[in-house]
């Protein structure tokens, strides 16, 4: 059995592999064709953080798939009455057959697959969002983006960054990241994606200022500068990440074409212009819905190892 | 591909072949018989209003049509966070295969209508409740009553009073609302439904009291004084309502055998008093089981559409 | 038709009956083989209490039997904003074909249930949790633990030991009850077990004592001391249940290879230690999954009655 809580634990193959399924999975489902892989099949689905994305994507999905997704928040439930997680693991195990948790830490997200006796998939944490970077990846091979890959990732250090590096150390291409000063990647991620690159040729790279990541760039994104729970932070961020906003000037430095992706919810006037917004949106809402087809993917793969 | 916004939109062909359909899935229904209509698709329902009826009738009803209603409250989604109306839209419109939202604005729906390429249905707004006045007219006729119809609104000048005057217009029968000073209906509202009524024949009266409406009436109904959202304005309200209660006396003005139709939640001895429900329960809960139905038949139309 | 409200309103024959089905439920369960009993039904569950357990062994329950779990929290509809609970049931009764509700006071499931025209099931109340004890039974029985059954609940005099005597004096087992001075079980219930026991034969001792009661009882059970609404007593409550921890030392005192069983959340520490609720972990994780399985043939049951 496995579970799929990051993507330090998948190899480049399987990841490839996983992406090649979503794309058949998703030319039937144009066609309105459903293979049942999952039929009877219950995904619970755990979100300590709420989410539009993930849960429709997840909750379609699963329907998609044949089987039920089950919807649980934090309020639903009694994790956040003293429960320990470990119970809640070892209850659902007993009652459903694959998990999906979106939570704060990302040990809580091992703590419960340690417990877990399904598969368990993570819907994202504070340090990693491995679906949604599948989903970017899935969507840079659709536009033909895949080949002499150069991405740009500018903004916030934070889970999307992190999953950038797992992503590019594994694949194999060249990744610049630049983020403001108080805001860099976690260095033990960053070491581990310098150690994948060594095998895969990946080439990291931290730069120290936006121009320098974008130029050239045949992918550029961003996230927002204020994720959940960071309210309290936002002035001070918004102030610290000023010059790091992708408008058509720093568009004009990446490749002519160049792609531009962003994991919603997009705050124009901050991370990105709204023009840059929407001159990409077809990209964007593309992105948006291979999360859809890519979790299908992920699930259907991860019940064919049990 | 259409919308259902409002009845504005729609021919009294139109409605009237919605009503049809209506009659004809609940009576497969009730001998346990789903015609699976919309089998693997999935009905997006966004409720920024909470509400019993529509959340059961729509999500029940996308069921017994063989497809799947994903409930997406306000706390569950991002909508409250800041995402523009226009992404949830389209990343929506990528996701599911048709949409259900219940808000506030009536330009909220307009907006999302805009920017969504899958059908959207109102589950009501401030200004218009069309489903609810479907059910209504459905169960008019399945009692006999859309013969020399001749209907009595008493109440506030809301979205129920609204959609009232829209269907009135749109069918062809006689309508009498009558709203306490302060309280009457939009403007515009009430002389598009002038201008409509030139074409069907309809009459529409505004009365200056309720007696004079429910006179001779066929068909008397009323909402609650006080909806979500108006608490703080509560006392204010009860005492500006103060005659405007349906109870015996008033019930015994208009034709016997007159029907009482209430949209619920129903607050016994303020609009409605407690002897006028019960003798009418059997009406008011056909009416409420009616959303079921002509929601699964106006899903179905619109279905087709695409 | 019949509602399942608590377990009064059955009889021995009828619990082993169900329990019966449970079993042959489960076992097909197991084998990935799931018989549509329920088909296109729809079951609403109403939460005016939240629970992880409850909530998901009934919504993948109804899912398992070919039909839909609807559910609706208190958030989600308008019980809680002033409407009778006897128009709720009416006008669920016209949407959907069975309902649970899981609540506070017993007399507002015994309100919806006179209004109900689809069968009713408890999923718990102040007053009783029979769907947990059917459960519980359905587990001793797999274990092989109902010959000669003597059975120890020390805690709470609350819905659960409530419904221990229920299942006691109906069943005919031996059950000993201890709690401390002030959380005394209803006196009413403990006479109407004694009443029934007549009967069934079963022995109800209340002891003084939580070594009297557990000394070589064949299986022993307990509840948090602090349920859902009594956190403002916690402080107390704590202080009060001082010496009735199930241990180490007090599982000595029950036969050899006495089952313990717990229906969760566990507070260790509090109601029972770390080391005995791992030692049983697999009984009590057991527990959990029958009320899955049990449910689902409640659910089979009642509907075979209408």
């Amino acid at each position: 059995m496995r579970h799929f809580l990051t993507l330090r634990d998948f190899s480049k193959e399987e990841i490839l592999d996983i992406i090649s399924l979503a794309v058949k999975i998703k030319k039937r489902a144009k066609k309105g064709k459903f293979k049942p892989y999952m039929k009877d099949k219950v995904l619970g689905m755990i979100f300590e953080k709420s989410s539009t994305r993930t849960r429709v994507s997840f909750e379609v999905g699963i329907h998609q798939l044949g089987g039920k997704g089950l919807f649980l928040s934090s309020d639903d439930i009694q994790l956040g009455r003293g429960e320990p997680l470990k119970d809640t693991a070892r209850v659902l195990s007993r009652m459903v057959d694959m998990a999906m948790i979106r939570t704060f830490g990302q040990e809580r997200i091992e703590e419960f697959a340690k417990y877990s006796t399904i598969p368990l998939i993570s819907g994202l944490s504070d340090r990693y969002h491995p679906m949604q970077l599948l989903a970017d990846y899935m969507t840079i091979c659709e536009h033909g983006k895949d080949k002499n890959l150069i991405a740009a990732y500018v903004g916030d250090g934070n889970n999307i960054a992190h999953s950038w590096l797992m992503l590019a150390s594994k694949i194999g291409f060249e990744l610049r990241i630049c983020s403001p000063k108080g805001y860099e990647v976690n260095e033990q991620v960053l070491n581990d994606a310098h150690e994948f690159a060594k095998k895969s040729g990946a080439k990291i790279l931290v730069c120290e200022k936006p121009k320098n990541a974008v130029k050239n760039a045949s992918v550029v994104t961003t996230d927002t500068w204020v994720s959940m729970g960071q309210e309290s932070e936002k002035a001070k961020r918004q102030s610290d990440f000023q010059g790091f906003m992708i408008d058509d000037k720093m568009m004009a430095l990446a490749q002519k074409n160049a792609m531009f992706l962003h994991c919603l919810p997009a705050y124009r006037g901050y991370e990105v212009s709204d023009e840059v917004f929407e001159a990409h949106a077809n990209e964007i809402f593309d992105e948006a819905e291979n999360r859809l087809h890519v979790q299908k993917a992920v699930m259907v793969w991860l019940d064919r190892q049990r």
